[in-house]
């Protein structure tokens, strides 16, 4: 029997949303691991060896499955979302930089990411060019995602923040907002999204003029569109052409 | 019986990346649009009416549904990929403004976006901030596909091109090709992902300097790293961390 990894996006939180492909992967899986709430939401069955771990331990846990499926096992690598973004897959590839099992068998699955869960809840708010940013700053500092918003704002593009904010950096998403404010007009719409697809979700959509600091968590993946970005009845969308929206 | 609107995303080929969501929708719907070759991905049955239609008719394509539904039927409008990324969401919010119907019965159902499912195949290409760029000048000025892919450059994104040619504009890519060669170095790597998890699907990675106007067309998806994605083994990533990749 021969060994493998798949790295697996379970989408945000709705077990509708996890691809046929991924819920495969975890029918033929030995082992599955990940950090705890997304190993949480694997359903235990005779012979399937949980293994959830904690979160910034994103690369013991690589070496865990690489060193599983060395030894022939079938290991999935759960990632909440796509684990392309901002997740495990990147992890993965950099522990394999260190080993001499370069050549192993790993699949990367996607998954239903959390921008475009919410952006789908909200209507289209990123119908148009946009960028995803992660707003954490464990992994980089603060100077970046400052130059990286003022580009995506001169630039005209819809916004897709993940990671806004968190106990440990309360104040990072005031500065966010203080950007956004001082490169967007102030009608410029957002959507707050938290816990998209499941029992706690809850959306707002607001102006960037009304937008507060507390309105996002962990749990809350932010959306900003671009200048034409509009709210037709309860949804927000962003239209396809430029010229209509007078850019 | 009240009708219903559902926009929902196929994915970009494989049945196996079809989200449960989606698969219900298309079980209840009695109606479903689409371009051409997306309502050729939907299997016919009794009682399910399929309405085929051309490219470039996104608006009558939106109104027919919502007739439709106004009717009492149940309309499921097919994307590829996710229906909020440059596809039929925001066609259908567009239409929505005109009428008078607004609180119709709309949902939005996400899928696979093209960019997500090549990034998986190549590795983890998009792993840190990225951006999302329709090629097609046919809704916007070439001017602002120029002043995206500059601020997206010297933001240091990583890039996800959607509609990089087709035969009525041979020569944007080249421009594009062009603008990125004056912005980035010619190392930085790019994936040409052509029909992803299709019979025809073909992944080519190569440096920017190798990449020519002929590696894409209207069935790729073209990514581009940032100044730190790196190769290992047969795969392509991005490191999670700037500081590590010594931005």
């Amino acid at each position: 029997m021969t060994g493998w990894v798949t790295v697996a996006g379970l989408g945000p939180g709705d077990a509708a949303q996890i691809t046929p492909e991924v819920s495969d992967a975890l029918a033929e899986a030995t082992d599955v691991v990940g950090y705890i709430p997304y190993v949480a939401r694997i359903a235990p069955r005779a012979g399937l060896r949980l293994h959830p771990s904690d979160n910034r331990a994103e690369t013991d846990r690589a070496r865990h499955a690489l060193d599983m499926a060395a030894q022939g096992l079938r290991v999935v690598i759960v990632s909440s979302g796509d684990p392309g973004v901002f997740a495990m897959a990147s992890a993965l590839f950099e522990v394999l930089e260190e080993r001499p099992d370069r050549d192993a068998d790993i699949r990367v699955l996607p998954g239903i990411t959390a921008m475009l869960a919410a952006a789908a809840r909200a209507g289209a708010p990123l119908g148009h060019d946009f960028c995803a940013i992660n707003l954490s700053d464990n992994l980089k500092p603060f100077a970046i995602i400052e130059r990286r918003l003022r580009h995506a704002a001169r630039g005209d593009f819809a916004m897709a923040f993940y990671n806004p904010r968190s106990a440990s950096r309360p104040d990072g998403f005031a500065r966010v907002l203080d950007i956004l404010r001082a490169e967007c007009e102030p009608q410029r719409l957002m959507v707050f999204a938290r816990a998209v697809s499941t029992p706690d979700e809850d959306l707002r959509i607001v102006s960037l003029a009304q937008a507060t600091p507390d309105m996002a968590d962990m749990r809350t993946v932010v959306l900003v569109g671009n200048r034409a970005t509009r709210r037709v009845g309860r949804w927000v969308y962003t239209p396809r052409s430029a010229r209509a929206a007078g850019v």
